[in-house]
């Protein structure tokens, strides 16, 4: 049975995530943080892990952009889940009763137009939006609901108040597989992972997407992230289509490292699917 | 008396940065959150607006970006400040007595080392690292503490139980100035600061990037925002050296309509100098 690690409580979007990746045999291992979940892919205690890379309306996880770059794995797939926050409480509760309501501070942002109507409800942030399923479940008398998924409901047993609360419904979150090896040589849509540090000349980065644009691949996404101890100096991670394997690809990396310090290459992978949670 | 919204409470690290900018006679109005900065500016209740842009260690303040495209406000300076991170706590309390801490998650983790070894104590998510030195005024008999500003011991008169908690010293947030309308037009090292919304059409990120380097115009800055309602499609920010009133700059512009959806101006300032908290 295949083993994955993700980040959360069970009934986490990330464990929905990897239940649609790999089908609903998939043996979960949750997580405390996302680091946990390199660590557990790195010394071999579970197959993969699945993370989330970038969110359609928040944008990109800079941590585990920061994680990727930090561990060796290879990034071996990807899909789109898109986000259906639910407000659940205890069974007894109706709408009007709720006093306390917590969640992940970014699922509260997604939530607010509905929030706001809630006038006598205190918003109160949490570490992960399974978790807060958790504490309002054990509310303690406060009548207290958490905004998570549907199978958060499922697993704690508690009552979706109301579905689809988010404030903008084309809410979705793209998660990356990551392994310790690379599993898959035949793609039908390749995508590839890169990261680099680019030299301090004018021009630099300009110059880096001209290694791909002269070669007709297409970048994706890139994304700069700071450099630890170089205040306002960035790493680049880009998505392109193609694979690794491909001439055009390993030409336009070897072009790229004239102008790069250092390129690290996560990995080719199947471009993702969507799906609903 | 110049007037100026941050958002947060009394003792917040954009409260520092508006005492740095414009100096100890500026007169402060603490916001609950940043819309509610830029509404005061808009409104005209206050003359600027502080908020933070972008972090060393954490990257851009997404949340910031999105509001400067939906509000029509000037960037009219920046500023870069060290990020000083303290535990405080109630006079009474020594280091090993603290039970709870609690701030911001970022302010957390940016501290994790230090924190991770005081074994006694949980960690508390809090709204922000100001309202969290509140909260552990308020302590109610249990301990507390709060990772917050060394100005935030002095207006809530809390001790600072340890100074400089953060993993990396190298942490600087960058703050926008931001006003009605323009109050400067010479400029000694100016940036210029736009956001644009790119056709579909293949390299043209390149392209977009090419009408500034044909000009020699340096791109300190690029960073990518999702557009809502299109999912994984992105409006780009990018920060260059020059001005709007600059020939080349207004070419390079221009040029850049030619590929682009729309363009956005958000002003030329005088880049930032850096102080410490």
């Amino acid at each position: 049975m295949v083993n994955v690690a993700f980040q959360g409580e069970r009934g986490a979007f990330s464990e929905i995530a990897s239940m649609k990746y790999f089908g609903d045999g998939v043996s979960v291992s949750p997580s405390f943080s996302f680091e946990d979940v390199f660590i557990k892919v790195k010394n071999g205690s579970v197959d993969f892990g699945i993370i989330p890379i970038e969110n359609s309306l928040y944008g990109s996880v800079f941590e585990t952009y920061d994680l990727l770059l930090q561990y060796s794995l290879t990034i071996v797939g990807e899909l789109n889940l898109q986000i259906n926050h639910c407000l659940l409480a205890n069974q007894n509760y109706k709408l009007e009763d709720i006093k306390k309501i917590y969640s992940h501070p970014q699922a509260l942002g997604q939530c607010s137009i509905f929030l706001k109507t809630l006038k006598n409800a205190e918003l109160v942030p949490a570490y992960d939006t399974a978790g807060s399923a958790l504490i309002s479940l054990q509310d303690k008398g406060v009548p207290s609901a958490a905004v998570a998924s549907r199978e958060a409901a499922e697993i704690y047993n508690l009552k979706i108040l109301k579905s689809q609360i988010q404030n903008n419904r084309e809410n979705y979150t793209r998660f990356l597989i990551i392994s310790k090896k690379k599993i898959q040589d035949e793609f039908q849509n390749p995508k590839t992972s890169i990261c680099f540090e680019l030299k301090n000349i004018p021009g630099a980065l300009f110059k880096s997407l001209s290694v791909f644009a002269l070669r007709d691949i297409n970048l994706v996404k890139i994304e700069s992230r700071p450099i630890p101890h170089k205040p306002f100096e960035y790493m680049f991670y880009a998505d392109l289509t193609g694979s690794l394997e491909e001439e055009r690809v390993k030409n336009a990396i070897n072009h790229l490292s004239e102008i790069s310090l250092s390129i690290k290459k996560f990995g080719t992978y199947e471009a993702g699917k969507t799906y609903k949670s």
